[in-house]
Parts: C-alpha cells; structure tokens; sequence
C-alpha cells in the first residue's frame, strides 16, 4: 500500500476542477481550492484533499450551495456577521477574513462572526490571510460534537480549533493553528489505519471511562478536552473549545454545541437546530494599531529567536516556533510533491470519474 | 493551625488603607482593593490578600509607582497602547480595560495593550467589567518565567493567563479565567503547604524528567505548559502562552518572554530586558455589534442550560459551565466570610504594625 505523490499543481487543478463541476464560478473555485490544498501542503492531510469527496457529497445531499449569496447581515466600524448562505466554508472563510481585514484597514481592527457556512479547511489557512497586511490573523469556527465536556459523558463540542499568525520581520511567522482537543480527530484515524492504540488520556469510552481504543468515537466515545481530564486541566480545554463554540456561533446566529451540523452527507442533521450552519470567527489586527510595524517586527524576531535559543530537554535536538513543523513540510511538499495514501487516490479517481474528468495526476 | 475568617468588608477596608498608606490616592485604593478582594471572594486565594505584602514591597524597591501617570502612548478608534507608569496592575488594568469598553461604546471592538504594569491580580476580574456593559470581556497578562516550552528546560514563560467573560439573560454570565498551564503555582503552593505530591505532568525537574515533587521550582524545575507533553498537547498550551505573552507585551512595548519582570521583590530583575515592566492585554466586544442584545442573551441561556444539563460521567453529579465554582464560592463567602491561612493572617499583621495601622479585622 503505497501511498502515490502528486505535484500541488497537479492536486489544486483537479480540485479546482472538481469545484467547477459543482458549479462554483471560477473565482471561487479558485478561492476554495487554494484553501483545501492550503492544508496538504502544510501536512494536515486529514484536512485538505482526503474530505473533497465529502464536500461533493454535502453538495449532492443539498446542503452546500455553490453559488452562494455571502452578504455582511449587520456591521459596526470594527465588526460583522457574514451569512454564508450555505455556500462551502473553504469560500466563505476567505471572504470573511477579507472583511475584517477591511476593517483593520480602517479602524485598526476588525472581528467578523460568520453564520450558515460549513466545514472550512483548516483554520491558519485563513488566519495567516492577514500576514501580508502586517496584521495578526486569528480563526475558529466551531463543528460537529464528538467532545464531552469535563466530567461528562455526552458529545457537547467539536474539535474547534484556534488560529492565530503574528507577522515577524526576518524570521518567519509565528503561527499556531491547533484543536481544543488532547488531539485532533485526524491523529485518531491515523491510528485507526494503523490498527494502533491511543496513548490515554485522548478519548475515552461511552461511560466515561479512560481508554486507549482508536475506535472508541464509533462505539458512543468521545474526544477529551486538552488536558483530557480534570487534574490535568481539561477544564481549561472545555473552557476554550466553548468560547470558540461561543464567538463562532452564538455571536453570528449558526447552530452551536451539539446542534452543529455533521461534516458527512450521510449523517442525519440534529433536530431543532437553533441557528443555520456552522459558525466561524475572524479577527485581524493591524500590527501598527499599537506600535510601529518595524519595531513590533523587530521584537518578533527577538521573541522567536530566543525562544528557538532555548535549552533543548535531553534527547531533543531544538525548541520549536508554532508555525516551524508546517512550515517545513509545506517547502518539502511543494519540491518534492504531497504523498497520498491509496483509499484517497481512489476515492479522487471516483470523482474524476463521476464528473469525467481525465485522470491524469501523476 | 486554623484559618481565621474575615468579612469581605474589613479585609477590603484594611487593604485600602494599606493602599493609601503606599501613596494611593482615594480612587486608586478603592480600584485596586477592588480587584484584589475579587480574587479572594471567587476563590482564588492566591491571588488576593495573600500577595498584599507582595506588593507593597515592590513598592519599596521602587517598583512599582503609587502616582502613577497612566496615560495612552498610541490609539487607533478600536485600539490603544497604554503605558501604566509603573503603577499598580491592580490600578492599571481597570483603567485600560475602562479604556477598551469606551472604544467599543463608539466602534463595536476595543483592544488595549499595555506596557510598564505589574502583577494585576486575577484575569476574570478585569475581563468581568464588560459583563454590565453588555459586553464580552477579554483579559490576559504576561508574568515572570516559570514555564518550559514543549522539549526544553529553559523557563521562558508565565502562567500567563486568558479570561474570557460573556454575558447572559436569565442565566448567570460565562466566565473562563485559566492559567495556560496544566496547573496554576498556587495550586503548586498549597501542595507545598500540606507536604503532598503533585500528580505527574504538572512539573518537570531541571533535567526535563517528570516529576511529582511539589518544590520541584525551587531546584530549577517548571511548570508545564497546558496538555503537560507533547503527546497530550503541550505544544497548544506553549502556543496560547506564546499568544498572550505577545499580545500582552511584544505588542505594547513590555518585557516579554524570559525577561518578563518577576513578582518577588527579593528577585533581581533580569539583564537586557527588551521592554518596559509586565505587559496585558484587554478586548471587549459589544454583543449588539454583532447581533441584537436580546437574541444573543437568549441564545446564551439556551447555550448554558443545554451544557449545565449535558449527561454527566458515574461519579458526577452535574456539569458546570465556566465560573460556576468561583460564583458560588463568592456567594458563600460575600456570607460567611473569607478564610484566610495562619501565615497569611500574620503577614498582614505585621502589614499593620509596619504602617501603624489598627488590627481590628475580626
């Protein structure tokens, strides 16, 4: 089971192909597939091409409009709610953050709650938008409930990540795009395939009980909070999965905690849904709002090199930035090209089959 | 070694008077006793007149500035750069925090940052004053170095901890207020108190090994970031450390990372530092820039019903929703009174005999 390499050309074509083949007009399939292969480039393979087909399939099932509406439904100087009319969070995401990055333009910062969208990639992808403004980037949005909350058994949350991308002046920037979970649903199914354990204290059975089970969520489990259990801090993990829940949904009026709606088509959606669509939020800051952009710049790079600078624990060769693993994959991966495992190769060459694509990616 | 117990009001009567006794004037004691009384009616002993002492030797080492001219060096209309003076934090931060509120009055957002501040007591405090505003309230601070980043055994970080305040209807508002860390200090020095362990991955050694000895800080050991190790997230509780240690100070112009300014007055203050004192950093969100007040409000009290009655584990008698413990800890002790520790008890005492202040707490 060799897993086959394509070029991000070769993958971003076939995707944007696939995106025009569910009627998005051409910028924004541009837009959406820059956006999903956002995330192979930077290693999160869970992220971008493997859920292509499912967003075909939210297509097919009616629940992703590809030629969606996006209109701001109310606004301040500094803030706004974005309807996304349904359309695919990998397009509403980025016109979301382009409004609050207007409004930093103009006010030094800008926050966008964003309503009635749907899965969006992966969070930095959006965040790191600001980068180029000289503006710090933030993103989250909230998803479907497979997280209970400390000291319950019952799937309140999603995995609901946070991003946020600091612009340096020589160094890199410093970005961090993580799940308030102990760990993401993706790393599960890697164990899964594998036919691994989990290390405990990532899930736990469907009484609440500690466990090492990959299978566990197929059974009634659950993902745990970062911290995975109350001596260990998962409060504080539930307290941030909520508060994404909470800017993501109940701020722009998307369904939010266990009413968030399933990512597969095949799910059927919760009952009494109190808001449309998933929820995300955007900030942007514009770094000279507080200080002048050179000297924020230089501090940056003092701030990551000394952190790079220190001592390493035994057995560790460096201390790492947020931002450095994926920042390293995506320079490997854009050379060298993005290997993807069998079961996704065939699951793009049944989509390039459904639309009569050709299939020509090697 | 019993616990003597104070009313809240003599304890904030006493430490108002010590405020002025430092130099305060009448408006400046009453904020700062304010928000030190609010750590120790939530609960959060080690943060409220257990550090009255503290502070008032910082200000005999010249420290911190009991006339401070607290002043914006830099705004924008949704953002500002304070400069504290040196003041007390316990001063300086509701005044910037007054200073966010007044920008989202006008333009929906405000964001504060602040430079040249010290020890502001609790988070959830300062971040609680936009709860009457009818808005979300946003608090963080940078502190001196006791933490390791993910692979090192170099303390490059506080505590640093994010308070994130939400407002409701009938329901009682939201209110998260979190170290970054799998276990705040204090939690670490009433383990030390009762000659207990700690549990594993609250600290490591000064070789970066795991330990459970509670005093492993006084031999070069630290505390561990949120997650406690890599394979359970610690680089996510690095990074939110890294994001307030940036926001709070790298942003403002204070002394970030390893150089962060220390609490103990006894503690030389570390070379080169690249900024002014501690730095924080404010956000309040009126909820009506983003949707009407009282949809929003409903929406939280379904939000915090739906989580309160989430199925709990065996064991469990109820899930809580973030501030529930620190809420109703504040009722029982707004009642019965305050307990405070025998050598806490004797430290304000020779507070009073240092000031010629009468002993009349009991």
């Amino acid at each position: 089971m060799m897993d086959a390499i394509y070029s991000y050309q070769s993958l971003y074509n076939f995707t944007y192909a696939i995106f025009k083949q569910i009627g998005c007009n051409n910028d924004d399939a541009t837009t959406a597939a820059k956006a999903l292969l956002g995330a192979d480039v930077r290693g999160i393979d869970s992220h971008g091409v493997a859920r292509l087909s499912g967003y075909v399939r939210l297509w097919e099932a009616g629940r992703i409009n590809s030629k969606p509406n996006i209109h701001i439904k109310y606004e301040t100087p500094s803030t706004a709610v974005v309807d996304g009319d349904a359309g695919l969070g990998l397009v509403v995401a980025p016109h979301a953050m382009q409004i609050a990055i207007d409004k930093a333009e103009k006010v030094g910062t800008g926050w966008v709650s964003v309503c009635n969208s749907n899965h969006f990639g992966i969070a930095g992808y959006h965040a790191m938008m600001a980068l180029e403004k000289d503006m710090i980037g933030i993103a989250m949005t909230n998803a479907s409930a497979l997280v209970v909350p400390t000291f319950s058994i019952e799937r309140m949350l999603g995995t609901n990540p946070i991003a946020v991308a600091i612009p340096a002046g020589e160094q890199p920037p410093f970005v961090a795009d993580f799940a308030t979970t102990t760990a993401a649903n993706g790393k599960l199914e890697i164990l899964q395939r594998k036919n691994e354990d989990a290390p405990l204290g990532w899930v736990q059975d469907k009484e609440g009980n500690a466990s090492t089970n990959a299978n566990e969520l197929k059974t009634g489990g659950a993902l745990l909070p970062l911290g995975s259990d109350r001596e260990h801090g998962s409060h504080k993990g539930y307290a941030l999965g909520s508060i994404v829940d909470i800017f993501s949904a109940v701020l722009s009026g998307a369904s939010y905690g266990p009413w968030a709606p399933p990512f597969p088509a095949y799910v059927p959606m919760p009952e009494n849904m109190p808001g449309k669509g998933l929820g995300h939020f955007f900030g942007a800051m514009r770094i000279d709002a507080f200080r002048p952009a050179d000297e924020f710049k230089h501090h940056m790079d003092n701030w990551i090199e000394r952190f790079r600078n220190a001592k390493p624990a035994d057995g560790y060769e460096k201390v790492l930035v947020p931002g450095d693993p994926e920042r390293e994959m995506e320079l490997i991966r854009m050379k060298e090209g993005i290997p993807v495992v069998e079961s996704i190769s065939d699951d793009l060459k049944k989509l390039a089959e459904k639309f009569n694509i050709e299939w020509n990616l090697l």
